[in-house]
């Protein structure tokens, strides 16, 4: 179990629905520290793809995205959700249409800082349908640069957005794939992926307490 | 000059109406290993203030503040603009109108991670009239906790948020304060404050290549 899940289970809240809570540790109060272990086995599983951008969204994968790119020693770009004043001259857009909530979404990427050439990871916190992800990808097939990695944090593995994107050929790295959860005991299932076990069985050094992983 | 002033003269972008670009290194674009030179700077800085907690407000507030975070080895929490479905339970709201735009935003911050005790450095990207600010010091005194300084990379030194803020007692540190600029030529005066020349005029250590500084 790596240090992401142990973080789950020991820090995650379970909700109805589904619902699981991370607000103490990724999107509302965040533990930068996790988020620069989760950089450095990013790093790892990425390591021979030439990575020269990291490509996130507002506002929860702008957090993880920084620290992540300290590693990995490149720029990030952050999407915007929504025609900003401050955005101009020409953009990328992807309008992205939630299967769940029918709602449509502008994702908004300026044309300057993604070019033909470019070797992208997109970074973000949660996978669950992969709506934002998936305008994301479009965004950067439409500059010409290339996917060369999806990092997300925790992808809901009851969900069909990580099959979806891995159909399509793309190498997704879940940290954590929760397979499902009871919100009368609080409990979380973590899936393991059988078809990549040497890279997602292994526990990924962090913590300097390491006495957090024995139990 | 410091790195983010350099940069700001090298990479920023002037328009009419006072309107400073930095979305190449700063805003959409992020430039970490500079965001890592400021943490450093303002490390220094606030070195005798027991940080244990920074916060922030999202958007563009966040990555700053996460990569900040490492150089204090302390949370980040980013304060939400608008509430969140994900946010629940008892929540610090701070309702602030915008002098310029006569617009009312609500700062939104959990109460489960502010607390009395709690010795807090507000970190943000931009300060001008200062509304978001003001709402983020309201918060963090509802919650009995101390705010121990601010950090701000870009403060527009023609409005008056700055001034007020220090009025006020806090001790706020902005890393570039800009006094004019000229969309005409591109140029961008940076104010020297005369009170605290030996802060200010501090050329912090950044970027590996220290030619950058020399020019």
């Amino acid at each position: 179990m790596n240090c992401l899940e142990e973080k789950i289970i020991k820090d995650g809240i379970v909700k109805e629905g589904n619902v699981l809570k991370v607000d103490s540790f990724i999107n509302h109060q965040m533990d930068v520290k996790l988020f620069r272990d989760m950089g450095k086995e990013w790093k790892r599983r990425f390591a021979d793809k030439g990575i020269n951008k990291i490509l996130t969204i507002e506002a929860s994968g702008i957090g993880i995205a920084a620290v992540v790119a300290l590693e990995f020693d490149v720029p990030v770009v952050f999407a915007k959700k929504a025609k900003s004043i401050n955005l101009e001259g020409e953009m990328y857009t992807a309008e992205v249409e939630s299967f769940t909530h029918k709602n449509k979404n502008q994702v908004i990427v300026s044309k300057k800082f993604l070019n033909e050439g470019d070797r992208v990871l997109i970074i973000d916190d949660f996978l669950a349908n992969g709506c934002a992800l998936q305008g994301l990808i479009q965004i950067v097939n439409q500059s010409g640069a290339s996917v060369e990695g999806i990092g997300i944090a925790i992808e809901k593995g009851f969900q069909p957005g990580g099959q979806i994107i891995r159909n399509l050929g793309y190498q997704l790295e879940s940290l954590a794939i929760v397979d499902g959860m009871n919100h009368e005991d609080g409990s979380v299932q973590m899936i393991r992926r059988a078809e990549t076990p040497e890279d997602y069985f292994a526990t990924f050094d962090c913590f300097e307490d390491l006495s957090m992983l024995t139990k």
